[in-house]
C-alpha cells in the first residue's frame, strides 16, 4: 500500500483526484477501540503514553478511512509542560486549581522545554513507521490557551478572561507573548518528529469583537503562522463562531482555513478566494444518519468542478453521541462525489 | 415631565436628538431592587404579579435613565400559557420535566387563550399608567422557544433541537407552526393591552447553519412579523450566533435588526443599509466599567454624522455581575454622543 498524499496535496491548494477527508475529534469516543482504551486510562494517561496515543490515532484510519491522522494530544499538554497543574475531569474539561489572575500570575508558567515533551515526539515517530496518510500535528491557539489559564475551567461567558484582556492590556500581551513563544517552540518538537501538517484550533476565539481580535489576538496568532511558514509544511486554522471575523481569521499566513457549521460553504468561497477551505457540516446531521447528511454533503459540492481548495471535515469536532458506522458512510459519500 | 418617544422615533428610521439606550436584562440582578425582591419572590411569581412586575420594569427607567422600558416577563410564560409545565430552576433556567420528543408530544400543546396571560395585559397597563419612555414588549421566537421545549432544559450543543429539525421535518413544521400561531396571538395581546414596540428573541438560533435556518426557521419568524405589521408599531429581532446568517434574519420585516456583540458595527452598516441597528456593546466592556467601555463606544459613534439608524443597546444582556453605576455612566456617555 502506497501513501496516500491527497490530503497534502489539498491543502497546498493542488487538484486532486477526490476531495479529501478527516474529522476533528476523529479519534475519540465515537471509536469503540478508544472507548475500551478510556475504561483503563484517562485521557492524560493516553495522551503522554506513545503505544497508546498512536493507538488512539491510527483507529479512525483503519476504521473510517480517513486522508489524515491528527496526533491524538490534548492542547492542555503544552501548559503542563510549562508547570501549570491541570486536571482533566470527566464531563467538565480541563480545570486548573491556580488559575492566572494577573501579571504576578505569569510567573507560574515556566519556560518551554522540548524534553517535557518527548512522549509526543516519540508518539508522532511510532504513527509516522505505520501511517500511510499524512499525520497532522497540532496545538491551541494563545488565546484559547489563555481563556483556560484564566478561567481555571471551561467557561460560556469568557467574562475573567475578557476583563483580563480588557483591563489589564499589558499583562495580557504578555501573557499572549509567553504562550505564542511556547507554541511555536512546541509545534517545532512536533513537526521535527514528523508532523506533516500542523493545524491551530482556536477554539474560543468566536467569543470576542472582531475589533477585539483584531487588536489583543490577531497579531499573536499570526506570529506563530509565521514562525511555521519557515517549515515548509501546510498550516490549518479552525475556530467557532468566527463568522463575523472570517476575513480577520483568514489574515493569518495559513494555506487552509477551518469552518464552523454555521458560515454557508459558497460564500466563504466568495470571501476566501485564496484559501483552501475545511469544513464544515453541522456534527449533529452526522449523528442523524446518512438520510440527513447525504443532501447536505450535495449542497457543499454544488457546482464543483474539479476537486480543489477543500478538505472535508465536520464544521466542528465529532461528538460523542455519533455511531461510528455513519462516520465511515460519511466518508465514503464524500470520496464518491 | 413629558412623554419621550426618542426611542420610537428612532426605531422608525428617524432623525433624533441623541441615540437612545435601553439594555437587554436592564431590569435584572444588575439593580439592587430586583434583588432585594427576588429574596422575596421567584421569577414566575414576580413576572406573573402585576405591581411586582411593573415594578422591576420601571426600576431601570429611573435608576439608569435608559430610554424605554421592556416588559418585565420570560420567555417561557407563553408554554406556561399553553400547559406546558415549566421550572425556573435556579443557576440553570427554564426547566421541563416532560419535553417534546415526537409529533405525539405535540397534543401537550393546549392552544393559547389570551385570558391565561391576563397578568401580562395588567402589568402593561401599569406600565402605561407611569412610564414617560415607551414600553416594549416581545417574545422569544419560534426557533428558540422549540428549542427549550425539545431539549427540556438549557443546552450548548441543541442536539436534540437539531435532530427533530433534521430527522421529523413534519413533525418540526407542525411544532413551528403551532408556536408561531400561539406567539402571534401572545404578542397581540401586549400590543393591545399598550405595548409599543415589539421585539422578537432568537437566542439560540445561531446554533444553525444558515441553510438549516432558511428552510426550517426563517419562514415561521417572518410570519410572526408579517401578522405584527397589522399592528403599526416598530418591530425589533434579536439573536446571538448570527453573523453567518445576518442578511437572511435581516430579511424578516422588522424594522430593527439587533446585533450581538462579535459583530463589527461599520461591517453591518454595510451589509444591512436599510434597517436600523441596535446593540452592540460587548456585555464584559460594562461589567469592566468606563476606562474599559468609553474607547468602544467612541467607535461605534465614529464617523457620525447625524443621530439615526443606531439605538444603543449591549450585543447580549446585562450579566449579572454588572455594576449598576456603570450602567448609568453608559447610558449618560451614549447621551453625550
Amino acid at each position: 500500500m502506497s501513501f496516500n498524499n491527497t490530503f497534502l496535496r489539498a491543502a497546498r491548494g493542488e487538484v486532486t483526484d477526490y476531495t479529501p477527508v478527516w474529522f476533528m475529534r476523529q479519534a475519540g469516543r465515537s471509536l469503540p477501540g478508544y472507548r475500551e482504551l478510556r475504561k483503563k486510562y484517562d485521557v492524560l494517561t493516553l495522551t503522554q503514553t506513545p503505544d497508546l496515543a498512536a493507538q488512539v490515532s491510527l483507529e479512525p484510519i483503519n476504521l473510517l478511512k480517513v486522508d489524515a491522522a491528527i496526533l491524538f494530544a490534548d492542547i492542555m499538554l503544552l501548559p503542563i509542560a510549562m508547570g501549570i497543574d491541570v486536571k482533566i475531569v470527566e464531563s467538565v474539561g480541563p480545570v486548573i486549581d491556580s488559575p492566572i489572575n494577573t501579571k504576578a500570575d505569569l510567573a507560574k508558567l515556566r519556560p518551554f522545554e522540548p524534553p517535557k515533551v518527548d512522549f509526543l515526539a516519540q508518539t508522532i515517530k511510532l504513527l509516522r513507521n505505520d501511517l500511510q496518510v499524512p499525520l497532522i500535528g497540532f496545538a491551541a491557539a494563545p488565546f484559547t490557551l489563555a481563556s483556560y489559564l484564566i478561567e481555571g475551567q471551561p467557561t460560556r461567558k469568557w467574562l475573567k478572561t475578557k476583563r483580563f484582556m480588557f483591563e489589564q492590556p499589558e499583562a495580557w500581551e504578555a501573557l499572549m507573548t509567553t504562550l505564542t513563544d511556547a507554541t511555536i517552540e512546541y509545534l517545532k518538537v512536533q513537526v521535527a518528529a514528523g508532523a506533516q501538517a500542523i493545524q491551530i484550533f482556536d477554539s474560543w476565539v468566536g467569543c470576542l469583537a472582531a475589533e477585539d481580535y483584531r487588536q489583543a489576538v490577531l497579531p499573536h496568532t499570526q506570529r506563530i503562522f509565521k514562525a511555521l511558514g519557515e517549515l515548509d509544511i501546510p498550516r490549518l486554522h479552525f475556530g467557532t463562531d468566527t463568522a463575523a471575523m472570517l476575513t480577520d481569521f483568514a489574515n493569518v499566513e495559513a494555506e487552509v482555513i477551518g469552518l464552523d457549521w454555521r458560515i454557508d460553504f459558497a460564500a466563504a468561497r466568495t470571501l476566501l478566494p485564496h484559501k483552501v477551505l475545511q469544513g464544515n457540516l453541522d456534527p449533529v446531521a452526522v449523528v442523524a444518519g446518512p438520510k440527513v447528511f447525504q443532501p447536505r454533503v450535495d449542497q457543499m459540492f454544488a457546482g464543483m468542478t474539479e476537486h480543489r481548495n477543500h478538505i472535508f471535515n465536520l464544521g466542528h469536532g465529532v461528538m460523542p453521541e455519533t455511531n461510528d458506522q455513519h462516520l465511515r458512510e460519511l466518508v465514503e459519500y464524500v470520496h464518491g462525489k
